[in-house]
């Protein structure tokens, strides 16, 4: 029996309809449906292929063992992620094994950020891969604003929230145009920053671009105990001429 | 009579398959479709589209007065290039006048580094428009490399290789990972650079990812005078654990 293939979908920033005509052909074509996600409900990886998969497919979610709590800070996180990474990977394996072809989902796209290269590191070896490129956030975010994010030479930094304080600092006085990921906890952090170096003016708040309930709000405006980690900020290009 | 809309569709790196639902649909849905070129025949815009429009609809080609040959250095080039989004914004706003929607097709990303937000300076405020998100060469190159180009707390900077070289090289010596874009005629500038940085063994050259003729190599391996403005240079992160 020849095994199936696994495919590691960029399925977008998250409204359904941003997904690319690759990434739904091999999602409709799939035997079971994999999806990262830290709620017992899928979330919003979920919920951004939920009006395309049909009823016959197996539904497997990959419940992550902690979401950015605090727990993320415990010295024993690295190897908590590496044994979910390791016990998943079986699972979709198993599937693999027995001829079926698995689409795992990713929300923007798989190899910038995505968590799909963790399981792609473990199981490409010995099974065949289709991965497909998705819109990142990077990309929906400024389109949610409504103003471009960079253009002729402009250089765009990406900068996720997690790093130390003083590198964010460094990096950011540094760069002209600015993309910050991973926001949440950290955002006290990064609004701290942001004011030291006189950006706050220029620095916008995009939550959830494209989903249900997206919010655009000048960071100088957001309450720090209600960001959502699907957020970034974006400092952009001056309006083009 | 309704003037109708503008539609700065992202329709991705340049695989027809690679469009969103939400572009195709609306794409579908114009009476014009309008694609900036600089060969008569459409070159790659309209390649990425040719599968998806019908018989019906205008077909509107933005002929730019130049590609980036020598004339790019002229002291005339940017009055050249404002008089054809001048012109061309004229052309497409005739359209939107009459009630017609017009689609403009962008490779890649309307926001990002794309040439629709300069026909959107002069167009948004008159007519409704409709933005859609792409995906960018920054997420399709690693894809087609097969290798993630960034993970956890790593820094992600895009440089467009038109940056003079003491610029591109303060700028590299200080990335982890980067993403050269606007190559071609920059190719020599940019390998000197990252000669002289000791980059060359972690810099790989993605020609047309995703499009027909796809070529992945090592930049050491790339001969200058065979190079593509459709191309990158990626330095990717160290593969995820």
């Amino acid at each position: 029996m020849t095994t199936g293939r696994l495919f590691g979908l960029g399925v977008g920033p998250g409204d359904p309809d941003l997904i690319t005509l690759k990434a739904l052909k091999l999602l409709k074509a799939a035997d079971v449906v994999a999806y990262p996600t830290g709620k017992a409900d899928g979330g919003n990886a979920r919920a951004a292929v939920a009006p395309h998969i049909n009823g016959k497919q197996e539904l497997l979610p990959l419940l992550y063992p902690t979401t950015a709590g605090p727990l993320a800070d415990a010295p024993s996180y690295p190897q908590l992620m590496r044994d979910f990474y390791e016990a998943t990977s079986q699972e979709i394996a198993d599937r693999l094994e027995a001829g079926k072809d698995v689409a795992l989902i990713c929300l923007g796209d798989p190899f910038f950020y995505g968590s799909y290269m963790y399981w792609h590191a473990r199981l490409a070896e010995r099974f065949e891969t289709v991965v497909v490129p998705g819109v990142s956030s990077v990309m929906a975010a400024p389109i949610a604003m409504d103003r471009p994010l960079c253009h002729r030479s402009d250089v765009v930094t990406v900068l996720p929230a997690t790093l130390p304080e003083d590198e964010l600092e460094a990096r950011l006085s540094a760069a002209d145009v600015a993309v910050i990921m991973k926001l949440g906890r950290t955002f006290p952090k990064v609004r701290r920053t942001l004011d030291r170096l006189g950006l706050l003016d220029r620095a916008v708040y995009v939550e959830r671009a494209s989903m249900d309930g997206e919010r655009i709000l000048p960071v100088r405006n957001v309450e720090p105990d209600e960001t959502d980690y699907f957020s970034v900020i974006i400092i952009p290009c001056d309006a083009p001429g």
